[in-house]
């Protein structure tokens, strides 16, 4: 993207090509750092990996302190947390927390592995090379490209932002230990904008920014009629059957248009600004390939609503599980005492959390018969997150990635929630850049998890770019 | 009930009171023949016990032997059955089929039982003599008071009706091989009434003939979405929730009224005979305490029926069992690919089995959305069965209870299905008198099963009178 040669006065007046550079001209060393990483089996879920979590924190550790980074290993009550401090030259230069995690998905079925999953390998494929071990996206592969842009800024006086990397290592197990890590050392951690990459590309060619996240809400209900078990031909229409009562209830969630029928549901839901509604119809999703893959044909949410809106801008409230009476082989004539089902809701905008809890409470309280009772269990509740169109950091990392990529970077949402850009916002009050070089088939979570050389290599491009130009 | 005496010319002209008085006069020898077959652990369920039930088979054999029977073992795909047969001195006296079983239910929990299972004991209680063991009441205490009048008339010369015998050893596992077996041998063993010695008193002091028992139907159905479970923040929105279809399709199943909604259900649904009306009126029960025990306190059915006809007369939907998606522990947001529900209905008057099943097919399938698919299992289907007030047998053993027990026998009827009448009736074109003189406490099924000795001694008196008015 330029003739300039990098070489003299590095330290002084280095320019973004110098560092692209240094990235292309390291690539051989940088993949062998990514292999030694993700050999190491640091699997969260798994008590037996726990000693291999802590030496993907030591490796991290190091491999920060080769960096420039001053940094150390934290204990919690779960796996340890790394933290890495490195100042840029200019003292207003702005301040990034950098996040990601070490910590890796189980790797069963293992028979379904070509390769065992911590031997990393490089393969060829039609389509570029393929880095394939367990981790090589998700998200050893990720925060790498950050750690090489890095290294290649080391090579020219150092990052042009102050940096902070905060590294976990239980993103998998669902992060328990993060928030009050974050809330104990929310002044050392603060920054101007959280960089976080675990996320994807629009496509092979086409980056991509994550600008809303869908927020969540858990609901499960357990419904109780008699005091124990019935038979079904002696008590049958005399007593209440549960099973009735919540079908019935589920029944009524949805109208027939596919809308939450929940009172209030839609408070704080927010038209999609025109820019983003503008974008997301210029993306030419392909909804019936989409449903394709899992054997569907036809949206079945809210009518009037595009594909991307369904999945990303607008509510819904799903029923994950439901059970009651007898469930093994074959019949039973039993009419049941319970009947239990568990529910989440994906909030947008503004909707809270706990207001649609309490809806979902009352719309079920105010419908059960004579003899019924009700009991809740509520599960953890985050509200939708977004970043505003207007945001600086984010208009400048969309123009440093097109400037990588020769195209405009794809402003998306997600249908799901990443806690830990809530736990930014809620416990240090920072907005999430969300930049990540996934792809939709990394295999992230199953067998043969890959991340592409192409990924790994733009990647860290990306991230030089972008730091050069927070700064600039 | 009468000062006749016994003794002279026994083998000609025995009266109903000799045969009385001989059944009171043996009373310590039938407990300790009770004993020894309750000492037997026939437990059909448990393949350890398969010896067992060939012993308990052998032990009738014996008995019947003893009686007078020509009796043997039959073989079958299971457990044996035996068949025995008696003629009466009348050349043209009427021929009954007793029906019992001698195989008993599963012990577990055995830590609940004050005494061994199977080690019979007589408890005293305010109310009565009590023998307590596994089968007391079902159906070794209530085979054997039949048993036991055929003894007392064999003193006096032989039953007065032809008797055939027959006992399986299969009730509590389903009566798999009974089916094949009546059909084989239609022609030995059909007769002009069954006598089914299975249910029970309508309470302490009140014989009852079981008169009406609903049929059943069963249907499951499995409903497929998506080819594989989905993340619901990924999905959600987009891809139909086999759960939530499922719901509404069940939750349609009754209207607000409590009444099944399938088309067509209620054709064959007979209005109550005006007697057996009266006669259920005048039964006084206690729907109030009845829902009570179970901790319920209102009916759930139709509105506009009688506690007894909900349970007796009226046709029920009950959903089984319902699972779909995630029930362990916490939550997971899955959309799941499948959601299924087991179903039965009971039946009443000429409902047809296989038209209720179609019906609850079809009232499915046209409920299903675009992608969603309905896969059917059916389980065996029997219909309602009734006997005629009108039948004379009916009659002459309601009259023979209340010479006994010094008070009409009520005519009630069961919500529950009893797989053998309707097996008598298909196979051997034979209708069923279904007199028993157990009591809704006996905990049948449960630890600490016992029969009164009451029920034992007046059960055989109470065939006896039978057994004589028959023949009459």
């Amino acid at each position: 993207m330029s003739g300039e040669t990098a070489g003299e006065g590095k330290r002084e007046m280095a320019t973004i090509d110098d560092i692209l550079s240094a990235i292309d001209a390291g690539q051989t060393a940088a993949l062998d750092r990514l292999f030694s990483f993700l050999a190491i089996p640091s699997i969260s879920a798994v008590p037996a990996h726990f000693p291999d979590c802590e030496r993907a924190a030591d490796w991290l550790v190091k491999e920060l302190g080769d960096l420039g980074f001053e940094a150390a290993k934290y204990s919690t009550p779960g796996r340890p947390m790394v933290v890495g401090r490195v100042k840029a030259q200019r003292r207003d230069a702005p301040h990034v927390l950098f996040y990601g995690h070490y910590d890796v998905q189980p790797v069963d079925p293992l028979n379904l592995w070509k390769n065992p999953p911590f031997e990393p390998k490089l393969e060829a494929t039609p389509q570029g090379d393929e880095i394939v071990a367990r981790g090589a996206c998700d998200d050893k592969g990720q925060l790498s490209t950050f750690l090489e842009a890095c290294r290649a800024f080391k090579q020219f006086g150092g990052t042009p932002c102050h940096v902070t990397a905060l590294f976990e290592g239980e993103e998998e197990t669902g992060s328990p230990s993060l928030p009050a890590f974050l809330a104990e050392r929310a002044k050392e951690l603060k920054a101007d904008i959280a960089l976080v990459c675990d996320t994807g590309m629009w496509d092979r060619t086409t980056p991509a920014i994550t600008v809303s996240l869908r927020g969540i809400v858990g609901e499960e209900v357990v419904l109780t009629g008699a005091n124990r078990d019935l038979h079904s031909g002696l008590y049958g229409g005399m007593a209440v059957n549960p099973i009735h009562v919540l079908s019935k209830i589920l029944g009524e969630l949805h109208d027939d248009n596919g809308a939450v029928t929940l009172p209030g549901f839609y408070e704080g839901v927010e038209d999609l600004p025109e820019e983003i509604a503008d974008q997301w119809n210029g993306l030419d999703f392909d909804a019936v390939g989409f449903l394709r893959d899992v054997g569907l044909t036809t949206p079945a949410g809210e009518r009037d609503r595009t594909p991307l809106e369904l999945m990303w801008s607008r509510p819904t409230c799903e029923v994950n599980g439901i059970v009651g009476g007898y469930t093994g082989e074959g019949t039973k004539t039993v009419l049941p005492a319970k009947a239990s089902a568990k529910l989440t809701f994906r909030l947008v905008g503004k909707q809270n959390p706990e207001r649609v809890a309490q809806a979902f409470r009352a719309f079920v309280t105010s419908r059960l018969p004579p003899d019924v009772k009700a009991e809740f269990i509520g599960h953890a509740g985050s509200p939708a997150i977004s970043l505003p169109i207007k945001n600086q950091a984010l208009r400048i990392a969309r123009h440093a990635l097109e400037a990588e990529w020769g195209k405009p970077a794809a402003l998306v949402g997600s249908g799901g929630s990443i806690p830990i850009v809530g736990s930014f916002k809620r416990e240090l009050g920072m907005d999430s850049l969300l930049v990540g070089f996934g792809l939709a088939d990394d295999r992230v979570h199953s067998p043969n998890e890959k991340y592409e050389r192409t990924s790994f290599h733009k990647g860290a491009r990306s991230w030089a770019r972008i730091l050069a130009a927070l700064a600039a």
